[in-house]
């Protein structure tokens, strides 16, 4: 769902989870270090930031990073919009403010399906992050502390509004496109149903129109492990020294949400039934490969996320519903007035077709064009971020027409 | 995978995940509490019982029910193996020993599919169990203390060998059939394979000829829940006052698997995206009628497992291919002899119906006759618990042709 998973364990993990001391407890991720080579727009000093669920935020920081260059009259802007657990950074190296090369990669860059010489593209960090942006690491100006378990519900709704006012800052009235995976495609339709003069064209991956109860529940079981790990502390773990942040918790929620990821085909391919340790004297922690692949996702994750952060994105795409409020889906995109893609991937067990199918539906229901492809691909929900030679023609063909 | 699943939560639990201390830590399944009306068959005094991947145990105890009566020449019996979490109460009303109705109550019984007024229906608990058989939580008679982190890796194989020593036991030469489903479905293979003499036909419900890659996934992450858990302390915690055990770890674990059990479309059929807690102002921690589901399923599992036979059982099925040390699947099957029945589940996403055809067109080759019916159904791999009134019939017909 965030970087691409496709390579073979290459940590070669020596983790046993035998016993709890010798789970990992929290990795590299550390509240206030995640600079880089980010430029960070701060808004809402003078007002405070009302949200959907109540509550307001006093000030706001969105970390975000831009490629190429935008034309004189702004008409070249792409927006990508990045999915759980993703960052700004959807192109470029790894970098000391990044421990992994641009999610988006093989999309985006010169020359590449998302032309960076052609287009002008943004990426944010969402607000609730923990890459830059405003989120539960942060310090909440009110208190002085850090808002761990305080930092309020917050939903796709503010996040496009925070990449409303981050759009006015950089001066662009209408994006040429605004686009997005899982996360990143609810995204981009909330954008075309809250602003619609505000965006030319719109493209969803591997998305929804409102998380389904099984998605709610994957999610749900994800922060349960969070809050079952002790060193969890019902969130206020900030202070806790490396090393003994809620670690073991968020690599069980990595590992739940990765197997959602992949499917039984790509597993039976890269790993069949192969064991690490010898399938002679098989102990009860013996391991197969394929749990030393989860076993290596679970710890790159802890080293970069923020298990808070974990929490408040989950529940902001349990709450994902473009019809809540706007008499249901139908009806909310009734607001939809420009061309859409919408791309899904045949495997994709998380984000099933039939998701994608019902949106593109209503869409056309609602007079809007909406192109629909489903890419043929065993390799689930990750394909949005791993197919970039079947989807980047579809992408780079759509963004030429509008 | 257990008792039959279908039913709204009935507890209405107040459980909030928000603080550690109030998730459960054990419920009321405590060691040596598994009385009821099993009997109990004990054996491997006089020398002591091998298991396939090393190691060995002293004596064991196989907790077991029976209902009907063995006709004159023993040709009527019928061994139902269970699943994961199930255990010899296939049939029957609950009890004081027995926290659940039999889970398999609509198949078997006076006048029931697999009518007790015909046939002579023997259940056992598993080797490695927590329902009387010897299991973790067992005293080991070598040390005079509880197995728990001790306790051997046992396999399939294993668990059919203590089922033929009961069959001694019984006076029974030769099972009418041998009748499974998921893990129950393992215990039948293996059976028609090890012992080919000693059934007359074999039925495979949901179920695999060796458990795929993303299997063992899932086994691998309620495995480490699990291990998670502080109170866990890696197995030994029988000395845990009530309460203090490792139920959060084993509730995640059980929510994991309640998960792939079932499909999202009975989620969307039955909650759909309703709440429990109200919409307006809805909290990190608010709850999602699908969230009150999976908390409801995992603390009633709670309440009644062991979380070292949750360990144990889970290894086991990663284990399980029938194939290993045979010279691969279809060699292995070369020995079954007798007729077969394979059911499969149309919407089972856990043990899809592609594994049971290859097993089908693997039986098929080796000459047996293997009769294969998909059960059309939304309600995942538990339809094989479920859909009483599709498949009942289905057994029922393959029974009277045997």
């Amino acid at each position: 769902m965030d970087e691409a998973s496709a390579e073979l364990p290459d940590l070669a993990p020596t983790f046993r989870a035998r016993l709890p001391s010798d789970l990992p407890a929290t990795g590299a991720w550390q509240p206030g270090d995640q600079r880089g080579d980010r430029q960070f727009f701060v808004f809402g000093g003078d007002r405070r930031f009302a949200l959907e669920m109540g509550g307001s935020l006093p000030v706001l920081t969105i970390a975000y990073e831009t490629w190429g260059e935008l034309n004189t009259d702004a008409s070249n802007a792409v927006l990508v919009c990045h999915a759980l657990t993703g960052d700004s950074h959807a192109a470029g190296p790894m970098s000391s403010g990044h421990l992994t090369e641009g999610w988006w990669n093989d999309f985006v860059g010169p020359g590449r399906y998302v032309d960076t010489d052609r287009y002008f593209v943004v990426c944010a960090n969402v607000l609730g992050g923990c890459q830059g942006s405003t989120g539960p690491a942060s310090v909440n100006p009110d208190t002085g502390r850090r808002y761990g378990a305080d930092f309020p519900v917050v939903t796709v709704r503010d996040v496009v509004r925070t990449q409303q006012r981050l759009a006015d800052h950089l001066g662009i009235a209408r994006w040429h496109t605004v686009v997005g995976g899982s996360m990143g495609g609810m995204q981009a339709l909330e954008w075309s149903v809250m602003y619609p003069d505000r965006l030319r064209s719109m493209i969803v991956l591997a998305s929804t129109a409102a998380a389904s109860p099984q998605q709610i529940a994957h999610s749900a079981v994800g922060r349960l492990a969070i809050a079952a790990d002790p060193r969890f502390r019902g969130g206020e773990y900030y202070d806790a020294k490396p090393g003994e942040g809620p670690g073991a918790g968020l690599m069980v929620a990595r590992q739940i949400a990765q197997i959602t990821y992949r499917t039984d085909e790509t597993f039976a391919r890269r790993f069949g039934r192969k064991t690490v340790d010898p399938l002679e004297n098989f102990g009860v922690w013996g391991r197969f490969e394929v749990e030393s692949y989860l076993d290596h996702h679970g710890q790159k994750l802890v080293r970069r996320f923020d298990a808070n952060s974990y929490i408040i994105l989950n529940r902001l795409m349990d709450l994902h519903d473009v019809g809540r409020g706007r008499g249901g889906t139908r009806r909310a995109l009734a607001n939809v007035r420009v061309p859409a893609l919408a791309v899904t991937i045949s495997s994709d067990a998380l984000y099933p077709p039939r998701q994608q199918r019902e949106l593109v539906y209503d869409l056309r229901a609602n007079g809007v064009q909406c192109e629909y492809e489903v890419v043929d691909s065993p390799e689930g929900h990750d394909g949005f971020l791993l197919e970039h030679d079947s989807i980047g023609p579809i992408l780079a063909d759509f963004l030429a027409t509008v």
